[in-house]
């Protein structure tokens, strides 16, 4: 097959029809973009061997590009507009395959609101690379960024960690169908996307957890000026009943839950009288959201305490000071 | 160096310092458009020994990358806002590598009038792979696309055509010291970025050679729903001096000179009573603006004709019909 006939048989269809994309005819899109919005963007790349196996899944791929670029703009309020799709192929793709991978691309535009505005497609010599640029939209002004955390502010998570760290591990050791969940997280993230609304209206700073809960909860104390106290146990962070279940085991440490990256659930800043309106919100999305601890401008980084109030040492959940 | 470390001391400076960025701390970046304005968007990827030499000079895979981009934009009558830059090493760049390419890129930033505006790093097994989506602003509605020339409309140029096929020649048959300024197009392509505001104004299609003249020239053509005929000589096309050196002895064949790629020049359909005006707008901005023929309905592709006025077998040219 040849690229134009790639395009017209696979690509075009996730235009949806949208007239700002030309049938892909053009080299680029025009987008409207509606008065008194502000446009988000935020580009990933996952690469073969590196990011995810080399024989994974065309789905699984096409998913993740996809949903952990949708997850950056959801950390930002931002709801989604488009995405520019770069794949460089090390060989001339299979129909199956660009069936597949289109196909479960156009399920999830379909899933969060989203369009494929452009692109490109090209050889590359080694591995299959998928970079995905995501353009989004929110109220002028109304951009979440990491650096609005204040003294007081609630701790809160979109939902349980360590499960796409656990998958991992689960898939590394041969153990997949002991943590069938959990393998399912790291193979297709969730994006927060349909939060993005309550996290423009009432976070004052918010991540995606995407490098691991501590490092990104770090970042944002960082460029906040404040640290973050973090609490286990039953009145804190609690995990799934899988992460649970590793880590009685000893499968996985509390370090590993604690720092595994691609989780993809937001961390939110949010000031102490909205937190009931903001876990009620999420609840009526679906979401399990918790609120795992504080901010505060007396202490600096984050400290881990467990159910009986001690500090665990920093080391011993893998933690990097700046 | 760590990736913080890289976009620390090498990447962050290519946002100019624009707070939209966040000095590259958040995962997003948040644009203002103005009232007005509508968002052109569009990516292009460049692979090491696919696009570039893998030996390429640092500089240079900086600057053809922006710059091909930045060519869609001056298609559309776009002026520059704002890229993403994705980059996968296959091994950990050095720091000579880094301040050369990001060197360029800045230099050419402010040559064009555009700041980095994000973007990801990210390690590959294989080759170096370069993606860049541009953003661009085109007043509402007055996007150019291709699909707008008739009947009658002049084709023009906005310079010469087949150095950068030349210069590809040149380089593989080591006759570099031969054709240095075709050497130079092929390395380095001049996007008419300053011509956009002229594209925007006076074009009904318009489209940047990226895959030759004559299959550019027909993908107008074809979504258009128009024919075109090209004059080659003294009243029509006319090429610069090492073409004509490099036709004269063989060096170089018509059909390359007219099918080669990665000229980057663009082709407009102009209506004939604004002709005068554009040729001499593209003239002050320093460009070498030629009418090389007329779109014609009576007609279907593209028909070229020799200085004696007869038509040339396309054959000849390496056209191929769709």
């Amino acid at each position: 097959m040849h690229e134009f006939e790639i395009i017209a048989d696979y690509f075009v269809a996730l235009t949806m029809g949208r007239e700002e994309c030309a049938e892909l005819q053009d080299d680029a899109a025009v987008l409207k973009i509606p008065k008194g919005y502000e446009v988000v963007v935020s580009s990933d790349t996952l690469n073969a061997g590196t990011h995810f196996m080399k024989d994974e899944a065309p789905e699984n791929i096409a998913r993740k590009a996809l949903r952990v670029s949708l997850s950056d703009l959801a950390a930002c309020g931002a709801e989604p507009l488009s995405y520019q799709l770069n794949i460089a192929y090390p060989q001339r793709p299979q129909a199956e395959w660009l069936k597949a991978f289109t196909g479960a691309l156009l399920a999830d535009q379909k899933e969060f609101g989203v369009f494929c505005s452009g692109g490109d497609t090209s050889s590359i010599h080694g591995a299959l690379s998928v970079s995905i640029t995501v353009l989004g939209l929110v109220p002028e002004g109304k951009a979440v960024r990491r650096n609005g955390a204040k003294d007081g502010d609630a701790v809160i998570l979109t939902g349980a960690i360590g499960d796409a760290s656990l998958g991992l591990q689960a898939l590394w050791k041969g153990q997949e169908k002991a943590y069938p969940k959990a393998v399912g997280r790291h193979r297709v993230p969730e994006p927060r996307i349909k939060g993005a609304a309550l996290v423009c209206e009432h976070a004052r700073a918010a991540v995606d957890i995407s490098d691991g809960f501590l490092a990104d909860l770090g970042h944002v104390c960082k460029v906040s000026g404040v640290g973050a106290e973090v609490h286990l146990g039953a009145n804190g962070l609690a995990f799934s009943v899988e992460v649970t279940t590793a880590l009685d085991t000893g499968f996985l440490t509390m370090e590993e839950a604690l720092s595994g990256g691609d989780d993809y659930e937001l961390v939110l800043a949010v000031p102490e009288e909205q937190v009931k309106k903001v876990l009620a919100g999420f609840k009526k999305l679906g979401f399990s959201p918790q609120v795992v601890g504080r901010f505060s401008s007396k202490i600096s980084g984050v400290q881990v305490f467990n159910a009986e109030d001690e500090e665990l040492p920093l080391k011993a959940v893998g933690w990097q000071h700046f």
